[in-house]
């Protein structure tokens, strides 16, 4: 038995100019592409995945999994996505079984970098460990949100030989961590930065980077919370989804 | 008169294949691209620039400045590197006024994400302010060293909604900061890791990556860190530089 091999392939975060060289390459020694049907509002994110494909490679096979739900409403917020990745690989195991021969080469287009806040890998690190599944692993870095966030604010992530630390919204609406001064926020749902006026931060907010729809606001904390709150629902309403990230700089 | 257009292309951290799209797409729009020559013993770095802009703008033109002298033995390392930045700045400016037309386009390449520990982005903001220099600016991103090397390891830089910590070998040496189990360290010249045995910490290692030259040693902490030490000091020796990077998880 030869090993599969499988690729996760970063595609950048919205704007398909992200995808790099390797991304390319890694996409044309690809046998059969999987996806995970999320039936996502998110219309744009299937579009640029799309739209890839045809640009690149037109005559691609595609092998499309049913993403299983997720228990939103779990206390255990860990176990519950430890759950449902569990979940998501037994689909991919059977997609891999069934669609990938020995020695052929599958892949997941992965959004943004696929080692930042993305299951894609831990789903395939699973895989890995089960029984008459040989899988050979690949990642293919990508052009991150953050990446993308800092280079359109025109802004460095880092201030001479001073840290920057990559957070959850989750986690900055309890505190600002000790220590460091510059944070990078993601997978805020709640607008955490509301509860850090008054500290004299500035933010450097980005919403639908590198798409058509994409949305920039910089500027002192305190005074330009109420716009991104404003612009971010209205945005919210107007869509039905948005992705949105942030550097606080204090 | 036309603002002049200066771009702050990311290429990447070491391979080729990093290069976006966007990026090809930025070199080829560029009319001259400037370097600041620092006489590097960084011979790679020199080759994949030159290779870079050999694939894709075989005939363009490149205007070279000469780097001024950092003063590494100043104590105050900030205010050092912002001196170092103004001379680097001053050096530009002769450069832009001089090769580069009004209504022009100009190109720095820079490593890895321009975002990321470097001061071209700074050096172009200073000369904003200067007199008579209109300049607008445009940073592309980069596949910056920090994706390269846990693509490499194959490993999340996140874990389920946990932060990371982005920081330099001078700020590892004195402490682990609080509160963050996973670290990213950069410019660490000193080993800093070593400072941090018994703490049960895995350490992803990586040096000169996405070169053919390229280290990965990865484990417990404890057991590696002689191994890497080692490893390290003996490319050092035998490249006559090194550049590494590492993630440690607590
Ligand atoms: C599940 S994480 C995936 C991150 C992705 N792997 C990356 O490298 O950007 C999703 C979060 O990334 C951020 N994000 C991703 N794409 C974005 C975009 N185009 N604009 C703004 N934020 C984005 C948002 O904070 C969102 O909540
Ligand atoms: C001045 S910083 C520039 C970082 C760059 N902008 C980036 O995005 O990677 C230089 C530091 O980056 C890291 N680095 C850059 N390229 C690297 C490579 N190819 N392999 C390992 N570390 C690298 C090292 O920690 C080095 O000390």
């Amino acid at each position: 038995m030869t090993a599969r091999k499988i690729l996760l392939i970063g595609i950048g975060a919205g704007d398909p100019g992200h995808l790099t060289i390797q991304a390319v390459e890694a996409l044309r020694r690809t046998d059969v592409f999987f996806v995970l049907d999320k039936g996502e509002v998110k219309q744009e994110l299937v579009d640029l995945r799309q739209h890839i494909l045809d640009t690149y490679v037109p005559e691609c096979r595609v092998v499309t999994g049913r993403d299983p739900e997720r228990d939103r409403g779990a206390e255990a917020y860990v176990e519950a996505v430890d759950d449902w990745r569990r979940r998501r690989a037994d689909v991919c195991e059977g997609m891999i079984r069934a669609e990938l021969a020995d020695g052929g080469t599958g892949a997941f287009l992965v959004w943004g970098d696929p080692t930042l806040y993305d299951s894609t890998l831990a789903i395939v690190e699973d895989l890995r460990l089960r029984d008459g599944l040989d899988l050979e692993i690949e990642v293919i870095p990508g052009i991150s949100s953050v990446s993308a966030l800092v280079a359109r604010h025109q802004v460095s992530l880092t201030q001479v030989s001073k840290p920057v630390q990559v957070t959850t919204g989750r986690r900055l609406a309890k505190a600002w961590p000790d220590d460091v001064d510059d944070l990078v926020v993601m997978l805020d749902g709640q607008t955490a930065f509301t509860e850090h006026l008054g500290t004299g931060a500035t933010i450097y907010w980005g919403a639908y980077l590198g798409t058509p729809d994409e949305l920039l606001i910089s500027g002192p904390l305190d005074e330009v919370a109420d716009e991104i709150v404003k612009v971010r629902a209205e945005a919210r309403e107007r869509k039905g989804w948005i992705m949105d990230t942030y550097l606080l700089r204090r």
